[in-house]
């Protein structure tokens, strides 16, 4: 997750999406639900005006949560990773706007429990810290 | 999970393991099983020898994968981050050295698949891709 050469301002939140997610049994579609989840996403970010927090959004080739379709991850320098699942790509777009606006005005990436649209609250499949600043050294 | 300011050089793998993992419905444990993991793998990688690849094991409070501990991650600058869980504090740390090893000799961090030990082809949770090279911008 590093790699300083490109590293983006502190202020821009990079949003990836799962564009290969569907749901287990189904037929697949021409268009993958998470395609048009990446879809949705890039132009409700097109539309959200220019007061909207800046974000890199990805089409990402599997986040590895095939069983909770759709997917997504968020980042930031200096903020903790959040990865979440169930996610949906006509139903969830507001709530996830909601849900970067909120990460986006954090220092660490943490949105206090209570401020997490729902669907982060019941999404969330993982997270992980920022850089520490003092790791501990084994070898 | 960017800053420049602090990164570690590219060979060193960053492995981060969850101290406040259990198992749920068990009764809260003096030391909990992801502590001893974090425990147990802090004595192994100093065991590991001199010509294991360079670790930086750090505790975190939560992984927020609540559902399937033991739990870590591992990432490296310019290559994959991957989540586990299901892991022992016990019966895992051999393999858990295996997928180390094999991680680190990647460039991109992704072991073909079966060159992973079973607990990692079983165990992953997520993965979240390096930074890339050309995010699309959206704002």
């Amino acid at each position: 997750m590093l790699d300083s050469g490109t590293a983006p301002p502190f202020d821009e939140v990079r949003l990836l999406v799962c564009i290969t997610c569907r749901k287990a049994g189904e037929p697949d579609d021409a268009v993958r639900p998470g395609a048009r989840l990446h879809t949705a996403l890039t132009e409700a970010l097109k539309e959200a005006g220019p007061d909207f927090p800046k974000v890199s959004i990805e089409p990402v080739e599997c986040l590895s949560v095939c069983k909770r379709p759709c997917t997504m991850a968020l980042s930031a320098p200096g903020r903790w990773t959040y990865i979440y699942g169930d996610l949906d790509p006509q139903i969830s777009i507001d709530a996830i706007l909601d849900g970067l606006r909120r990460y986006h005005a954090t220092d660490n990436g943490i949105v206090p429990w209570r401020e997490r649209p729902e669907a982060f609250r019941k999404g969330v499949v993982a997270r992980i810290p920022p850089l520490s600043r003092s790791p501990e050294k084994t070898s």
